[in-house]
């Protein structure tokens, strides 16, 4: 299944360096996954991802039950071999996905009735399912299913929420297998401390292999999460993977690393590179301006990647501006390459006890809050 | 500029193999020139088409021209620069586009007002102005502005449209600078033998490093097309490079070469890729088609490219159904791998007068007339 160790703690904060052994690979922390929704991480192909040292995707539960269907997957051979990807996979549980149109789905204590985006069918989603049909994918990390509390909510709406996470989370654990997958318990509670230390408590007595956070980023404001993380900070369990689900911008990651936790997704890079928003050290570029139409330096200058190297401002612009694949392509490639840098910067940093410095280059270029999309980020 | 030399002809018929060098590198020909409208094989990442050993790529002047504008181009060095490309580039005159929507533009012996087709925008292209946007962009090859011709024309018709593309290549030759980029003239005539003839002979009166045949592919029937090509064959100088443009299919592409082409683009492979339909040795594919959906071979078992290598047909109609980029990635790359794979059995079968037995392995796959679309290829 899977072992974590932590090799270094910053002594500065809660930081920590650590690896995260599975059966296809070891996976340094702290760690960003790219989403690869429905097989594929969007605009990159596989060959990009070895070379930006991807160690870990996180690919959608939702999307590949509905499309090609969790028993294609598994009858050719499990998502590794269809999409060939040999490497460590991460599947969620499909709950945020569903959750996301509550008004549209039946929702009881059993699960979840919803329809498919594409055709408009009904399909049911139980914890029970949710856990079967990630072992059909065949996942190297699988999440229990959880019910995505929405935002804003009252503090009875978030407990109701929470409680039933809770109650599907045992579910999830008694039907799991246990052997070849490692299953993720999801601490909910929404932006309530008291409920957020409940569940984290509860989740904690379950004994998983590693340990979730959902329900953030989804609209709070941001100094309300980076609050909230700081405050949980002293409560983690020290000794399991802390994933923090769905964030986020690089001010957001290097602020929850401080807070302890190891393991993040976003699709911020991804999307917004289609939207030829990119990331570099000194901000956000938005390439459809008018100020690089003749521009003949790199989208980056401290950027080691090959979209930099190899391509001037004004040829980026005039690809996005043209609808060209190949602005999608290479604006993937960077903003990627930027994550995984930042990440391999964090760990550095780590390592010499100099997050702060980082800290302080990110908010100088991204601002105290850190920009990017407040909501939204999954 | 260039220089051109055969090193070798077939027995058989009147194929060669020759080399066309350029100041940019060295060009093997028969050679196929990926379409790269914009300033980017769409789809298709620099480092790919590296790995295809793409000798020599098509840019469209009037694409160009529009945006991000022949100034812009020239300011930041030339199109190489532009688009990072340092092997061997060949610009169209703009003519076939401007021409494409004849309705709408108003033709006379001075040149063509054209509206954009982005803004609406007014334009006029002449031969002079079209050889100072292609001297702008800096292609290694430009091409004569032409009238090309539309089908079906009547003789008369016929006749006034390749008068006029004979004024204007005087016209081009007139202004053409002449050192750094090689100038091609363009035979014009329609399905008329007579008139190809005439136009043969006055565009090699008129001296240009190389001869360009313009005007076929355009929805003409593919036998009136192979003929046309055949007789034609007998006429050809034999020491300059002759180059069919726009065309064509695999067996297109075969038949031309017997008839003594030399240089081809087509948006064939590319487009084709874009939209699913794949060629392999065996024929097309439709890889949308259900039979694929559990199917866990390759694409093409007898190709070596890595998609062929890597993915399964199932993973490959997952994402062509699921509309992602990496489907348009994958599909252009083992499309154009056997475009440039076609190209290099011809070239070895022209080495051991084979070609017969790799025209007969091309129509039993494709049938005798190629398949593909018959018209608009360009």
């Amino acid at each position: 299944m899977i072992s974590f160790e932590v090799l270094h703690k910053d002594r500065a904060s809660r930081a920590r360096v650590g690896v995260l052994k599975t059966p296809r690979g070891t996976v340094q922390t702290p760690v960003f996954m790219p989403v690869g929704t429905a097989g594929t991480v969007k605009a990159t192909p596989h060959e990009f991802l070895a070379q930006l040292e991807t160690q870990l995707i996180l690919a959608n539960t939702y999307h590949l039950y509905l499309r090609p269907g969790s028993d294609v997957v598994r009858n050719l051979g499990g998502l590794h071999d269809f999409i060939s990807w040999d490497l460590p996979i991460l599947t969620d549980s499909g709950g945020y996905q569903v959750f996301s149109h509550r008004e549209l789905n039946k929702i009881s204590d059993e699960g979840v009735e919803f329809r498919s985006h594409l055709d408009g069918s009904r399909h049911f989603f139980s914890p029970e399912r949710s856990i079967q049909v990630q072992e059909a994918l065949g996942a190297d990390i699988i999440m229990a299913f959880d019910d995505c509390t929405p935002y804003p909510v009252n503090h009875a709406e978030a407990r109701a929420s929470m409680e039933r996470s809770m109650d599907w989370a045992v579910r999830c654990r008694a039907v799991w297998e246990g052997s070849r997958q490692a299953l993720f318990g999801i601490v909910q509670g929404s932006v309530y401390l008291d409920l957020r230390l409940e569940s984290l408590s509860r989740i904690l007595q379950m004994d998983f292999p590693g340990l979730a956070f959902g329900g953030f980023s989804v609209g709070e404001p941001k100094p309300v999460m980076h609050d909230l993380l700081s405050q949980l900070s002293h409560q983690l369990p020290g000794e399991l993977p802390h994933y923090l689900m769905g964030v986020g911008t690089p001010v957001d990651l290097v602020l929850a690393v401080q807070n302890g936790f190891d393991m993040f997704d976003c699709v911020l890079p991804t999307r917004n590179a289609r939207n030829g928003t990119l990331f570099t050290w000194q901000g956000l570029i938005r390439i459809k301006n008018a100020c690089y139409r003749e521009d003949s330096g790199p989208l980056d200058g401290s950027c080691g990647c090959f979209v930099c190297q190899k391509y001037s401002r004004a040829y980026l612009r005039h690809l996005y501006i043209s609808g060209e694949i190949l602005s999608s392509i290479l604006n993937t490639f960077h903003n990627l390459y930027f994550y995984m840098e930042l990440m391999s910067e964090i760990r550095a940093a780590i390592g010499r006890s100099s997050l702060g410095a980082l800290t302080k280059q990110l908010t100088d270029a991204y601002g105290e809050l850190g920009g990017g999309s407040p909501a939204g980020n999954h």
